[in-house]
């Protein structure tokens, strides 16, 4: 197995120069985070900030996993990361201080693989890493199954309407109606839903 | 908001009276989590083992969440939690030292809300469990969409077979027929698809 590419995503702080309690924990944290993870044997490719450029880079680095440390403002940057991994979901780790019911509903809303908090030793990094990934897996499927069975629903009402309209107009029986849609997909060398899209737009431009 | 009520499983250990270091350290373990717990504020209604009258138990005192403290053999406790939950689902926390990938891939098929390893601290115990409870509402959500999808795509099949039925046999338009299917399910006080499904085995009878 190659090591999991990791991508890091800090709060976009500032450093001003001057010393700033929260930057200076922060920047202790993410240290803390990063030794963990390269003493587990993670491939650490990019430690990003959240900002607008996060999901470009996140389309071009491809990482498999992304984790977020965020001590506090945990729900800015998890927006910012469920944005850019709209379109490809990612495993996404949290690791934050942010105890509040509402900022863990809106995370697990969000499709957080692992809420941690107050659970940044080193010696724990790997087990929470491995249970995000495997907890990924498992609601990949849920959500596949569930778009699947959405998708036959909605391509299913299509096709009996469109079959609906042949035995109407002419005077067809069911099965004859399903075959002649059957035929006129294999001819076009279209899915049997497109076919029946077709068939209804034909039918609502004729009136 | 009322405490939580819990129900701990541990392995059916054996104290053979002899000391056995093995069911010396899951007693420790098992100490060390319901200190924890109490600390935090839980309710502990009951502590079992993972035996055969466990479904029975569960059922009776519906416990708000059921956590497993299985050192080692948390496959076969979790086995017997899932068959005890099957009917009337609740969120499933694993506190173990198993970091096996595999069994943490079958307990997150098995729907564990939360699979802790080496995370029996009694500071995290509070976190560890709210993020448990987030994720298993989300869970039951996206859970609830699929049978609900699924249930839609399955009634509409009976629905649009009894309508194409209806339209071949009286040659009627589908309006007609969707129309009559309508009338039948108010008279009788049905849903749409038990009439649909009456239809069809009439229309099985009658050949």
């Amino acid at each position: 197995m190659h090591s999991l590419r990791i991508v890091v995503v800090n709060p976009d702080a500032i450093d001003d120069g001057a010393s700033d309690p929260a930057f200076e924990a922060q920047a202790e944290r993410g240290k803390a985070l990063r030794i963990g993870l390269l003493q587990a044997g993670y491939n650490i490719i990019a430690s990003l900030p959240a900002d607008l450029y996060l999901p470009e880079r996140i389309a071009q680095l491809q990482p498999d996993m992304i984790i977020v440390d965020a001590e506090s403002d945990a729900r800015d940057v998890l927006e910012h990361v469920v944005i850019a991994t709209r379109d490809a979901r990612r495993p996404i780790v949290l690791f934050t201080e942010d105890a509040k019911k509402s900022s863990m509903e809106a995370a697990m809303a969000a499709g957080v693989s692992a809420y941690v908090v107050a659970g940044l030793q080193a010696e724990r990094i790997k087990p929470v890493l491995e249970v995000a990934l495997a907890r990924f897996n498992q609601e990949q499927k849920l959500r596949t199954e569930l778009s699947d069975t959405k998708l036959k629903l909605a391509e299913r009402k299509i096709v009996e309407r469109a079959k609906g309209l042949l035995m109407q107009r002419h005077n067809m029986s069911e099965q004859d109606a399903y075959q002649k849609l059957r035929r006129l997909a294999m001819d076009k060398n279209l899915k049997l839903a497109e076919v029946a899209q077709r068939i209804i737009d034909a039918a609502d431009l004729l009136g």
